[in-house]
């Protein structure tokens, strides 16, 4: 089909590159507006299910990555680690939204910090890691307890290893098997927080109320809306997400999770960013007329911008592993909506649903 | 996959006869849900797209239908014209909810006139008319103005003729081609609204909130809740609900639309009813936490119900035919939430889409 006209027609197709959940909700909200989509992934995954196609192929397989873009009118992508040589060769082709420049800063975490740190907003103190002599001077840096990060491929937790003193370092750089890293400070903080906001075609910028998010083992378990952020944070946080995203000129929902340090001279640090939808904001399908996934398909589509208001207030819960097993208790709870994956075996550590408990708005 | 248990565990299989925008939105439901879905029809629709399973057949070929039962793990349908035998057939390989009963009832307005009249709910007068020789006695019962309705097979103002005088009977049994047919006296209204509910497999009921619907050429253009009825009247509504699902041990959601007359003596006439999710509850995509899709889903599922509460208040026009034309500027509208069906071409008549106008709930 060739390049995609502005705004794309009902009808269209949209292209997604990954196939888990995040694909899946986006696939859903894609449906709602009667635009198509076809999933790329490099195994069959919940988002296959429910898409009109899906191609599952390698993402070094460039043939394959050329014919699916010859079937679609633009292209986003479910996950910030989609190799960037798969994101070139598609957008020769067809528009790719967010493009690779947002790749580029969120697949590589010291691009991504350096990045952050240059428009001037707080970061953690941070040094890169790629040796044992690197040790000294980035201790110097960052002080302990620190956390190790792999520069690639961390998520949920994983690729992380704390620090709590100069002399574990060396353990932690094995552990992550020797990689290239980003040393961290860590940052006292009385709770973390999203930005989620979405960009649209045309720069319009539209932000989700925030939530406060809670982890375990490194996973998000909960996060709820509104935050209790007081007023001047929730205006730092939104510029904040604004600097980053027109930074890149950037199109699509990005969240940005950050830290609310109590700190006044430093009271929102930026911990990272995710260049798509995000768990953080999967209260948005049930508590926002629009959610997150209709309004990422509407930007990356060239439609105006759905409405961000918040009809309700929402803690969104996630189900991992084994407790997708609490299904049937979670449908008969009131004012309660249910999302399941549909991912068959539920192994720890994988996200196999989420629920929204739901109450009517606030005014915080 | 056999007879099904209860409740279906995510993953399962649900079957829909029908390939509309209905089915479609059903699907879209079942997804949410972790369920999957397989839809039979009779041409490709707008159902096709998004399901995980479809079989194109007609109605009559007893080996297709059989061959999807042995893949579903319980059926519902999305029209109420469903051939009876079709779901026998089914029926007798997997559960079909809501089932034939409610088909039988439903399918043939003779039928659904006595059932309802008979359960002691208010009806328009009406006198079967299948030759000439029944005209006299007809009019006896119905006077006029009365409208003559085919038995079978009308919807969205098909099938029907008005008929201002008693001479003018005789060209309106001409003009639906001497069909058998109802003649009905017509009912002076303030206004129509609809029951909407949602029966388990256990036997709870829950309501919507009724909406207020305003028709144009016979296709409802537009449902607006809350419905501005008074207290006593909802209550009477949703009480003769209960009685029509409850007559019939119905699963699922069904609508009753009513006329509310103004008269003391019979404040609620029933109209007529649908076995099926129903256009006046589209509202509920956006309006409440379990639309009446995931709930009919959910009830068909042996599922608990999901909350029916109304979080706003919502305005839901149709988009008929050439009016999906209009998706850009309903894109852009605020606190709107717009719905396409994908159906392609626009004829005329058409079911093409739908839209939500909303605000904070009022006290209604």
């Amino acid at each position: 089909m060739g390049a995609a006209l502005t705004p794309l027609k009902p009808g269209s197709t949209v292209g997604i590159l990954g196939g888990g959940q995040l694909g899946r909700m986006l696939a859903l909200a894609a449906s709602r507006l009667g635009l198509k989509t076809h999933v790329y992934a490099d195994e069959a995954g919940s988002a296959c299910a429910v898409t009109n196609h899906a191609t599952i192929a390698p993402f070094d397989d460039l043939d394959r990555l050329r014919a699916f873009a010859d079937t679609v009118d633009v292209v986003t992508y479910e996950f910030e680690n989609v190799p960037l040589q798969a994101v070139h060769v598609v957008s020769q082709r067809v528009p790719v939204r967010p493009g690779a420049r947002a790749l580029e800063v969120s697949q590589e975490r010291l691009a991504e910090k350096r990045y952050i740190a240059g428009l001037g907003i707080p970061v953690a103190p941070f040094a890169p890691v790629s040796a044992t002599e690197d040790f000294a001077a980035a201790l110097a840096v960052t002080g302990t307890p620190a956390i190790l990060k792999t520069c690639r491929l961390g998520y949920d937790g994983k690729g992380q290893v704390r620090v709590a003193s100069p002399d574990e370092l060396g353990a932690a750089f094995e552990a992550v098997g020797g990689l290239p890293c980003v040393l961290e400070g860590r940052i006292a903080f009385r709770s973390e927080v999203s930005v989620l906001l979405v960009r649209g075609l045309d720069g319009s910028v539209a932000f989700y109320d925030l939530p406060r998010n809670e982890h375990d083992n490194g996973i998000l378990c909960r996060s709820t809306v509104p935050s209790g952020l007081p007023q001047a944070e929730l205006a730092a946080a939104r510029a904040i997400g604004a600097a980053i995203a027109e930074g890149i000129d950037y199109v699509g929902v990005l969240a940005a999770e950050l830290f609310w340090t109590g700190d006044p001279a430093r009271p929102l640090v930026v911990n990272e960013i995710a260049p798509r939808v995000h768990n953080s904001g999967h209260w948005t399908m049930d508590a926002c007329w629009v959610s997150q996934f209709e309004n990422h398909i509407r930007a990356i589509a060239g439609w105006p911008l759905g409405s961000t208001d918040r009809h309700s207030d929402a803690v969104m819960e996630n189900l991992i592993g084994p407790e997708i097993g609490r299904w049937h208790e979670l449908a008969a709870l009131p004012a309660t909506a249910l999302h399941v994956y549909d991912k068959g075996e539920a192994p720890a550590g994988r996200k196999m649903g989420h629920f929204n408990r739901l109450s009517r708005r606030s005014e915080g």
